[in-house]
Parts: C-alpha cells; sequence; structure tokens
C-alpha cells in the first residue's frame, strides 16, 4: 500500500488511570521501571537508500512499542477475559492461550478468564459449546500438545451474534487468534461495540502459518512448520535418491505466498525446484519446469521438488475451464504436478520413480518447537499488557525484531508476498540453483 | 558506546570493475536484477521517542546492506579463498563452510578454496596441520553433523605468521569464523595484510552461541543451543517434581550475559529462578536467593534453577581471595551453588533433592535445527558475495532482521548485554515469577 | 504350516578349515573363547501346555545359533563379496551395510567388497548400473541418513543372468538385503550356482517393514516405522480433538499384516480403531464400523482410526467388480474409507470434519532409530559370521531373542500374520477399547 | 544359580471363580476366547547342544504364561487397589502407572484405585504424604512426560508399618513399581500378609534402567536410556573430532553391568572404547586402557570412551583404601578417569583435549520412546490381568519375548551381567575394535 495511507496509530477506549500491579523491576543500587511509555517507537521502514531524506518520525512512520504502562485503564477485578481461536491449526496456539491466562492471571490478578470453544461459532448460541473456564493449572501443560485446547473452526462471522453473546457473558476484554480473516471479523466486532457504546477491548495475536501478514515479521508458529517441512522433503531426497531417476515432490502450504516453500528449500539444502505462487512459471515448452526436470535427472539421476499449495493456479483453473463439471481434485496443485510429471516421462520414454507427499496436517498439528514457545509467551503476554491499558482494534506483532502494536485495520487490508527481487527468493535460486526462470521466451 | 563514535563505513581493497557471473533474476514479463545497489542501507537505531528530532542517514546512523553486486572486485578465476573456524564448537558451523563454499563454487565459479584446519593454529607452521581442499561433494552432507569438519582450537593469533602463511599460500579471500576474539584477530591480520600491500579480502561470520556480539541481532546456533537447553530443563522439572523437596539446578553457557538463561526459561516455561551475570543476587539474607528458594519449596514441593556459567563471580572470587592456593573448582558457580543450595538446607534441617546438570559440551556439539540451518545458509551466501566484491573488515550480521555488513572494529569492541530494564528480562521474571530484585536492602 | 515338514538344517559350500583370524576374547585371569559351535542351538517352539510331551531336540525343533566359528571356510583374501539391497525402502538398510563391510573388512580382512546398485537389476547388463567399490571410509557416516546408499529396485529377478554376473565378476559371497521376494529370488541363484557347481555362499539379511517375515522374531526397522507412525497419529489426534467432531484417519503400513498399525496403536495410545488385513469387518450396519464410529463420536466428540493398507480389500474388490473399467484409485484403502465415512455422515445429517493423512514415504526412508541401528549392526555381523564359514541359502535373523540361522526355503513360504487370539490383538482391543467385533451378525 | 534351585510356581491367594468381565474377542464366522489358560507355559531355558537330552516340562523348566484367565478371584467391585512407584527415575514410569489404570478401570470396572506418593515412604505415617486418587482422565496425558507423577524415593522399607497402611486403607491389590530392592520389600510385605491372614495380591511391575535384573529379557525404558546416552556420545564424537587429539568421555548408567554401556556402543559405532563393571582392565602398563587409547589417539587424532559407573571399581577402592577420610568423589569413575587420563598425558607429554559428560538426570527423566510406551503399556495389562486372578509375589515380565509370570524370590535373587564369552561383548569388541584384553599379562 503507498505510504500516505499508512496510519499506525491505535486507539484506547479510555484514559488509563489505575497503576499498574506489576512489581517494578529493581536493579542492583537505584531502583527503575521496566514499563514502556506511551511515547516510544520503532520505526516502520528500517531501508535507507543514499541521498534519502531525514526520517521523521510520525504515526504513517513509526509503530507503538509493546508492553505494560504504568498506569491501566481496566480494574482486574472488573476484568472478565475471554480467548478464542480461530481458523485452521498453527503450531504454537496452545502456548499463546497459556501466555494470556497466566500473565493475566499471575502478573494482573485478572481471575475471570473464560475460553470460547470452535472459534467464533462459540459464541453463537445456535452451537450451544459450552464455555471453560481457563486458570494457570488448566494451561499448565498445554503447550506440549499441539493444536489449541479450546478447539477450532472456520466461519461464525455474525458478528451482532457475537457482540449479543459478549454482552451477555459480560466480557470486556476479547482475545483473538486467528489470520487476516479472523482479525477483519475481531475488527468488525469492535466496531459494533462501539456502535452499542460497550466497553470492550479488542487485541489480537495475529496466526497464519503461511507467515504472509503484513506488519508481521514472523507469524508464531511458522519456524517450527518450516522445521517439519524439512523433515518431509529429507525423507522426499532419500526416496529420490534411492530410486531409478527418483523424483521427490512435496506439497507445503502457501495458498497465497511461498514462504514455508523458500524457507523449506534454504533450511534443507536438499531441494532443487521451489514452485511458489508469486513466481509464474511454464510446464512445457524449452525453458519451462519439466523440460528443466528432465536436465536434473540426466544430469544428477533424482530431484526433488517443492510446490506450494498455491502455485500454478492458471493449470488448474485453466483445466477447470475445460471441464464444466468441476472436478475438484484438479485444484490440488500437487496431484496436479504428479499427473503432469508422470504423463510427461512417459511421452518422453524416460522411466522415473516419483513419490508424492503432502505432510500439511502433520506439520500445522504439531506442538511449537521450543523458539516458538517463547516467541508466543512473549506474544501473548504483549496482548496482555495492551489489553489491560484499554487499548483496541489492534494486534500484537514483531517488526524490526521488537514487539509492537499494529492496528488491525492496517494488517488486515493486505498480505506480505516472497518479492521475486528480494533476498529470499535470490538465496533460494542460489541455493536450489534451479533456472531463473521457468517461463518460454 | 556513544553514537557519536559510530562509524559502519565498510573499507575495500578496491573498485569493482568486474562483471558479476550471478544470472540475472527474472520474473513474468520484464527483466530486472536481484542485485543490491552500494547506495542501499538499513538503519541502524529503529527506537524513536515522540519529539524526537528526524532521523539523518549516515556512517554513523546507517548500516551498509548485505548482497551481490553488479559488478565485482575478484575475477573468480583468481581466486583462492580459505575458510577458518575458530573457539568453542557452536551449532552451524559446517553450515556455515558448507554455504560458503557452495556459494564460491556455484555462483562464482571460484575453484580453489582451502579450509585450514583447527582454527588460526592451522596457518602456523609449529603445528604442520594438512591443509583441505574444499569443493561441494566433500560438504555435501557435514551440515547433518555438529561441529566442524576443520576442525577448531582456541589461541594461535600469531599475527605476522599468519599473514607469512596467507602470502605462501597466495589467498585473497579469508573467511574468519568465530567470536569477538578471533574478529579481532581477523582485523589485525588485515591491517598487516595492509602493511604488507597485499590484496586479501578478510570477512568475518561472527560466531557466539552466548548471542552477546554487538551489532548482531542474533548469532547462529543461538535458537539451536536454547532449544537443547530446553530439552535439559525439562528433565531437570521432572527430577524435582518427582521428588521430596526436588531442586533440579541447571548451568547454561553464557560467561558474560545471560541471553541463553533467558531465552532457555521463557522457551520452558518450567524455570522457577534465573542467575545471569547482568543482575546481581544475594545468597544470603531475607531477599537473598537462597531464601526465595526455600519459600519456593514450601509453597510448590519442588523448584528449577537455570544458572548462567558467568552469574555470581563474586562469590567465586570471594571465596579465592580467602584461598590463595587458588582452587579452580570454585570458578564453577554450578558447583559453588549446588553445595551452597546443599549447605543451606542442612542448616534450615530441611530435606531437599538437588540434581545438577551440566549440559553444555552436548549443547554447543549438537547439529543446527532447520532455522539455524537457514540462516547459517544466508549468513554464508551473504559473505561470498560481500568478498568478491572487495570488501574486508567487516562481517556479515542481521539487524532489524536484515542482512547487513559492519565494520569489525564495530562489532569486535563491546559486547551485548541482557538489559535488567528491558523487554527480555521483563518478560523472564513475569514468566519466572521470580523476585524481581533478590538483593537485601 | 506343520510342525512335521520343519527342517531347519542350514546348507554350507564346503568344509571350514581356516583358522577364523578374530581375536580370541579374554576376560580376567584365563583365556576362553568367543566362538559359537556348530552344535548349539536355540528352541523353536517355546510354547508349552501342561502335560505336553518332553521336547527332543533335532532340526525340526531347534535353529541353529548364529555367530563367529573357530574355523570358517573361505580365506578373507580370496573373498569377493556383493552387497545388494531390493525392494521398498526401510529403515536401517544403510546401517546393515555399514555393518557387512565393516566386519568383513575390519574383522575378517576381507578387501574387496562391491555395492551392487538399485537391486537384483544392478546386475542386469542391459541396464549397465556402475557397481560401487565399499570400504570402511566409504559407509562411515551413511546409517545418518535413511535409505540405502546403494539404491534399490523392484523386480530384476532373471536368475541366469545374475549368475552370469556373479561369474563375471568372481564373487563368492552375496548378501541379499530384501523381502521374502527378494529372499526366495536369492535361493534360486544360489540353486543356480548350485548346478553350474560354483562356490558361492548366498546369505540373507530378512527386510520386511511389516515385520511379518516367518521365523523372524522382529524385522529391522519396524520399531523406527512405528515410533514416526506415532508421531503421525499424535498429529491426528491433535487435528481429531480440535476440531467439532473431528475424525483424524492413517493409513499405515502393512499389505498383508497389520503389525505396524496394532503396535502404533498400542505405542500411541491415542487410536480408537485399528483396521488390520487379518480382522475383517462389517461398514455397514448395526455393529459394523461406521456405526461403531458414530457411536464413538457421540460419546467423545472425536475420533483416530488407523488403518492398515491391506485392510478391507474386499470392500476394494467389490466395488471394482462393479466397475468394469478398474479404477485404481479404488485399491488405496485410506481414501475408500474417506470417501465412505464422508457419505455416511452426510447421510446421517451429523457433522464431521475428516482429516486423512498418508504419512508411508516419510516413514520408510526415515534413518533408523538406535535401538534399529543396533539390532541392523548385530545382524550385519552375524551375516558375515555365516557367509565366511560358508553357510549358504539361509538368512539371519532372531528368535526367543537370540541371534539363529534360518534356511531361506523355511522362512520364504510364510508370513506372520496378526493371530486374532493372540496376546497382541487382545491388548490392542483394550487399549482402543474398539468392539471386539464389528461384523454384524 | 543352579538349574536345580529353580521354581517358577506362582503363587495365588485363592481359588478364582468369578467370571472374567473381559468380553470374548470374535473373529469372522466362529467365536473364541483370548483368554489364556492356567496350563499355558513358555521354556526358560531355550539354549540346547546338540545331544542333550529331551527337555522336560515342569516347575524348574517353564514360566506361567501372562494374560487375563477366564475366571478370576476379586469381584471388581470389592477392589482397591494401590499404585507405587520406587527408587530412581526411569523412562516409562509414568506409561506403566497410565497402563495399570486404564486395564483396571476400563477392563475390569474397578473404580477405587490410589497412588501412593514418594515411594514406599508414602505408606508412612510419619511422612503424611497425601494420596492421589487416580482415574483414566487423571493418567490420559502423563506419558508424554517422564518421570512418575507419583513421585519416587528410595528406603521407606518398614514392612509392619506398610502393611499396618495396607489394612488401614483396605488396599486389597497392590502394585509395586521398582527394582530389585524394592520388589524384596514387595515380597516381604506379601510374607506379612500371609502372617496376617489378609487377602492381599502383591504383584510388581520390575523396573531397572540398567537391564540386569534376572528373567527379565527387557526392563523398560532401557531402550529409551539407550537412545538417549546414544545422542550424548554423538556430541561427543563432535567434541573429540574437532579439537587436537580430541578425546570424549561419556559416564553412562551401570552400576553393576555394562549393557547401557555395551547397547550404547553398538547402536553408536563412534565408540572407541568401553569400560564396564564386568570386565576388568589395567589403567597402566603396556596392555592397560592409557596406552591402548594414546595408540588410538596417535593413530586416528581422536577417541570416544563410555565408561559404565561401575567399571574399574578397584582403582576408586585403592585410593580410597590410603585416603581415612575417605573422599566420597573418588567413587565417581568418570572424574577419576578424567583426572587419570588428563595425567597420563601430561606425563607423555602429548596435548589431548578432553571433555567429560555425564547426562545420567537427562536420560533417566526423558519420556518414553514409542517402543518402551508399547512395552510399558502391555507390562502394565498383565500386571492387572495377574492380580486380578490372585495371583501375587510375583512380577510380569518378558522372557523369550512373551509376557510371562515370575516369582518374586526367583527374579530378585541374583543379577544379570554382560557375558564376557558372549554375543553382545563380542559384537562390542569388533564394532568398537578396542583391544580384546586391556590386562597386563
Amino acid at each position: 500500500m503507498p505510504d500516505t495511507e499508512l496510519d499506525f496509530t491505535i486507539e484506547k477506549i479510555g484514559d488509563s488511570k489505575i497503576k499498574n500491579p506489576l512489581p517494578y523491576v529493581q536493579s542492583t543500587g537505584e531502583s527503575f521501571s521496566n514499563f514502556v511509555g506511551d511515547d516510544e517507537f520503532i520505526v516502520y521502514n528500517v531501508y535507507a537508500k543514499k541521498g534519502d531524506k531525514p526520517l521523521a518520525y510520525g504515526p504513517s512512520t513509526v509503530l507503538e512499542k509493546a508492553g505494560p504502562r504504568d498506569k491501566i485503564y481496566f480494574n482486574p477485578q472488573h476484568v472478565h477475559a475471554a480467548i478464542v481461536t480461530c481458523g485452521g491449526l498453527c503450531p504454537g496456539l496452545n502456548d499463546v492461550i497459556r501466555s494470556l491466562v497466566r500473565n493475566l492471571w499471575y502478573g494482573y490478578g485478572v481471575r475471570r478468564i473464560t475460553g470460547i470453544q470452535y472459534g467464533f461459532k462459540g459464541f453463537l448460541p445456535e452451537y450451544n459449546f459450552p464455555v471453560v473456564d481457563l486458570d494457570p493449572d488448566i494451561v499448565d501443560d498445554i503447550h506440549k500438545i499441539g493444536g489449541t485446547m479450546l478447539g477450532s473452526s472456520r466461519g461464525g462471522n455474525d458478528i451482532p451474534a457475537i457482540v449479543d453473546a459478549i454482552e451477555r457473558m459480560n466480557l470486556n476484554i476479547i482475545f483473538t487468534i486467528g489470520g487476516d480473516g479472523t482479525q477483519r471479523g475481531a475488527l468488525a466486532v469492535a466496531e459494533e461495540i462501539d456502535r452499542r457504546h460497550l466497553r470492550v477491548a479488542v487485541v489480537g495475536v495475529p496466526k497464519t502459518i503461511d507467515n504472509d501478514l503484513s506488519f508481521v515479521q514472523r507469524s508464531f508458529g511458522f519456524e517450527t512448520a518450516v522445521s517439519k517441512a524439512v523433515q518431509v522433503v529429507s525423507g522426499a531426497h532419500v526416496e529420490a535418491d534411492n530410486a531409478i531417476n527418483g523424483i521427490g515432490l512435496v506439497k507445503v502450504m502457501g495458498r497465497d505466498s511461498g514462504f514455508i516453500a523458500a524457507h523449506t528449500a534454504l533450511a534443507s539444502t536438499e531441494v532443487n525446484f521451489v514452485l511458489i505462487p508469486e513466481i509464474d512459471f511454464d510446464l512445457e515448452g524449452p525453458q519451462g519446469f519439466l523440460a528443466a526436470l528432465k536436465r536434473r535427472l540426466v544430469a544428477r539421476k533424482h530431484a526433488v521438488v517443492v510446490v506450494a499449495e498455491g502455485a500454478g493456479q492458471r493449470y488448474l483453473k485453466a483445466i477447470e475451464g475445460t471441464d464444466p463439471s468441476g472436478n475438484k481434485k484438479l485444484a490440488d496443485i500437487g496431484g496436479y504436478l504428479k499427473d503432469a510429471i508422470t504423463d510427461y516421462f512417459k511421452t518422453e520414454g524416460m522411466e522415473v520413480n516419483l513419490r508424492y507427499m503432502d505432510p500439511s496436517y502433520t506439520i500445522r498439528s504439531a506442538p511449537a518447537d521450543p523458539n516458538d514457545s517463547l516467541y508466543c509467551a512473549r506474544l501473548g503476554a504483549n496482548a496482555v499488557h495492551a489489553a489491560m491499558s484499554g487499548r483496541t482494534k489492534m494486534l500484537v506483532s514483531l517488526w524490526s525484531n521488537k514487539f509492537i502494536h499494529v492496528p488491525i485495520k492496517m494488517a488486515a487490508t493486505s498480505r506480505n508476498y516472497v518479492n521475486p527481487q528480494g533476498s529470499l527468493w535470490r538465496d533460494v535460486i542460489e541455493a536450489t540453483r534451479q533456472p531463473a526462470s521457468m517461463k518460454n521466451p
């Protein structure tokens, strides 16, 4: 989006007048505070070109720093907080829940924390899912298990009904853990709350295993997902290497962006081709993928291909276009490529042995690796600090390696993509040594 | 260091006039370049306070962006590169070696790459260690094994003798993988090279498992080290929890800084006390560590303590002071604490069961986790790009999540420390719920 | 097979007259031998019923003990050994290769060891695959990587052509690592060798990831396969538990037998239904699987189903029968069940969320777990001892927890199956609490 | 022990007259039983030598088969069962507890199950530890965490006081999970129960991480312990290999026996010397360990040594003998060897770099690997079947790969040792290529 449209101002539902109960943290000798001031910010755009004009700090150039404030808005005894997890599973969901509960309970002394089951649907009376009372004992070991102890689902975005439920339960803080769709829903909920003149803080923890949310340097669970994908690629390499003209084909997550595919290739170093949604490629023709794959097989006898689920969609559409009955299996680029590769080498009269692997459920249901656990713990802590200070319609996030606040309306309006001209894709090209372009002239 | 002393200017040994052989990376339709311009920079200080003056870009405020340049200094056919690994082991050393070799070989076509064995000592004639010819086949699987295929050692900083060896071997690029001591040695080598009017690029890859190098957002191997430490802490928690008044005491690396200890505590969430060099604590007295530990045991029946090896050194010195024979065992804070805790509870008449674990060799010899592998691969690639462009006396690094160049003289003059007033330590205090201060008034 | 047909006599290609070069292993004080006598055996049938007649030892009741003999048949300097790996991948193949090479080389001093690539096809001139010279350096780290460094394939059982190749290469020991098909091929090779009056020992190392070879207590790689399957089931449980009426469906290996499925269920303890080839089940009807699954979902809201690939084949055949075009997709019980479950609950008007996982390539390409590595190391050592002593047409195996020799003709004529009346299946029923029978009356 | 003293008769506390509530397990067509008959046995000694007399089945030659009987002794509604875990931690303790609880609850319908905390001490009034009510929900996820949810301790063998507590609680089944000391205590408890004419079944699950209990083919947790030890040895190898004349010294568990050390060496294949209690060795002298270590270093530049904690005790005693104050640190063979090696090479004027690792707490506190989980699940199931049938003074065990019953008085009177003439030690010698003897003549 154009920089002129940026506005990182964070809304508050009221002034903070209550002393924060968190202890001052003292060091040797003198006492000092670990609180963060409302005047502390982080530069949004760290890039600079020689000759650029000086960077003026303002709402469109800096992001608010996250952390506890010395004054808070809510009296902890009055707080009734709810936590909801939405959308597909992602490593670390339980870590975030655990951190929210522990920081509310131990840090601020909040005693009413309610878990909403199965996403936004858990607010809706027609589903009638029971809510879950949360406390530190219940969440003590949940981070050792993948998924979310609250369950999750897609949909249920019936905004007025959700706000009805919020009123019924007398909730005044809502934590929404979910992707951009969920956060747009959370924003709509917060706007409906405004319309009803309620005082409810809505703070989101952004979740996307694809790592493609704007203003989110790194989404939780992404590193774990890459780790698991690397293990699968390792097996694919063994399978490919041990068979006559073996091909290992692995489909990874990435509906709109190729971050998992690109990172997996860089981390594994056993990948020869990466196909992602951002970079178009031809299948046929002398410069196309199939011919490049054949050249690789002739030279090295085996190949490993990683394909993001959103890559090459034009092939699926093309074929769907010709087939009015709309075979939904064709929407799967993995299966499509598997067939295309098989057919191509049959035509070429070359024996190949292709193994196709689709590990997505295994990846997304894994418990978080330690570094993701740590990240989730800190995201959760900062979400609690933000909500207690009365902030709303915002997400906690990491940017330039610092924890910050982002307005939902900024983060949920666009996505990140792998930049074909950036360093990530350059390093992928160099590591895989795949052709810089697989487009025919 | 004061900002006024900052100077991020990168030295070059000559002008770049040779076309970079890396392929242009093309996207759909039009062709474009993935090269990085010499006019591209990254902001050093991303913090801003309301009312701060605008940020003027200049040598003291921005860091040079890493990446391939469209013109390079060295003709790849003339290059003879050497790689040396120094100091203690760290996960990812083999990944960095592998990346350097592959990028030199495949990216630029360099064919003479020499591995120096056992650190700087490998340059010295008195050791007479054979050198190792490196190529992509030899390094193909080394990243699956911990440590460094070249071996490592400390010392050997005989600068004139090293430069003699560089001349003897006709080396024109040296990659030094090591900590700040190593990099200071590398700088001295580069200065001696200047004195002899040689044209040799010296490019470092900073290594510190403690993660405490200045201008290095994250040192490679650090995340892996934290992951391994978390596993050990998990066992310590089980031991503590299963014994009558069980105490698990784990010593982790961190001679001058508590980053591993702090991150391990945050990632594990089973740690009750973290002792680090940056935060002084009393052992005795009502606010001291031992009394706090007793309160924890009485309340919860078990406790897990993580201590960085450099914590509480004043206790070791005090005792060393009284004992002129200088028992070197006392330099071990882990053993000292183990005895102090045991004695204290004996005096208190309280049965405790203490298990002490010191996993440092197991941690540092582990192979890199996938996300560290990826990071090493990218550090190596950028080190090669920098050296081929004729840059010298510099390190490749990550800052504000971007790969950049740092002059060695900046990076090797100070260390990072855990800021007692910062968000990391704050989150540790909140996660462990240890007293904000364990100093008696 | 009836006990009367058992004959465990091991064939030899000649008398052993050469002193074994292995060192006598000495203990404190006196010296003694670790060699195994040709008169040492292991009881085949350890079951006894009260009142049974005494067990007479003879060729049909005892198996020859494996291990080095004090006299060997082959002069190690004359030996040219070949190793071939056939069929599907299995964890531990590289461990066995490594052990064979090291024991031949270091134990007996054999210096000519040849690896045949891609299974029996590697012997055939029409494929013209190069052979691989093997020595301890080449195999030093191969066990850290899954698969087989020699590659593998199915087929190529052209017996005369194989023996032609054996003659051309002057091989006198052949190690065949493969399943019962491979071993039947090896037996045919050995018989052709007899017909040509050659002196070549053929010794097999039995491989079946399904663990269903007769006279093989435990096949190598099986425990690793179960470990990996358990991880996948763990993810399936998370997925099922976190969705509204979630069902995790995991297909595991087991074409004719349900050992992997049964062991996975017992090791994971998160499985609710195990479907294996040995136990027939109805899909429809009040006692059928689908109704049982519904009862489980109503009671517990989620379910995990593990199905062996060979289970329920009658459903696939039935449908294939009605469809003359022979849709090969139907041969996949996993996909069939997925559709059947989805259709059933649609008919029942019940929302379910099914996740289907098929991890077989990831499982079989994994490196061996330590206990499988150890087992492979010992199988390899015993295979070398057997071959050097001139034994042929035999497999090394474990029985009643002792290493023994089995004639190929015994081991390759029948398979093991999960006994529906045995303790394994009983423990599965008790652990899963699935209905003891899912057949309608 | 001499075979003439063997008596495998299992005692019962009364006749079984109650129908077992476990469902008949049915297969296709006809119905049949999975119950085990009281007339089913397993051969104890599977070894046979040519010419041996036939094996007559009787109480000294066969072991009773484990499993559910069609008639049981206890009415499940009358049962109050207790579970106690004693001694050092071992992977799988929680798995056994979980299996006992689930089989009692779901299989037999027992509803009163009590966990005794911290070993036998949990029975004693002076400790006043609360008991824990156990049910399937409480134990549902405990197997994912190492250790024992009940806690453990050594000692507390006050037999009359324990039986007093058993009477107070009206327990009629006691499950003791512990080593031979614990089981001897359990036997004494059962004998005191007899003296008081009570009807209480005492059934043990044998636990020894050292794997050295008699009549126990494999103790639970042993495979996991070996797996973890292999990881540590892997790091020791890296450390040794990367340093100038590097030596990795790893101490593993094994107070009286070298099974963990031997298996670790075989599984890791990176070990050069294994020192175990069963095989004496000299340190000094031309054939001694130190000279052998030097020869290895000269030849290969690095070495890995695994020492069982009970090895070389005569050196510790010798030195203790000269020091009347009895420095208990000397009882540690690891520290002793570390010093002895350092001193020796100092004397020899040879630079070596020794890294010493002692991972025992990390190993024993690990959660069980899947194959150990499975084993624990089946041990627990069979212990429940045995107790419900009224058997007492017995252990459940595996022998010749079948689950069986052993009288405690047989199992707890002797230990297993690594046989210097057996195949295990032979394979260790061949794999490590250490000298067959390190004794000077």
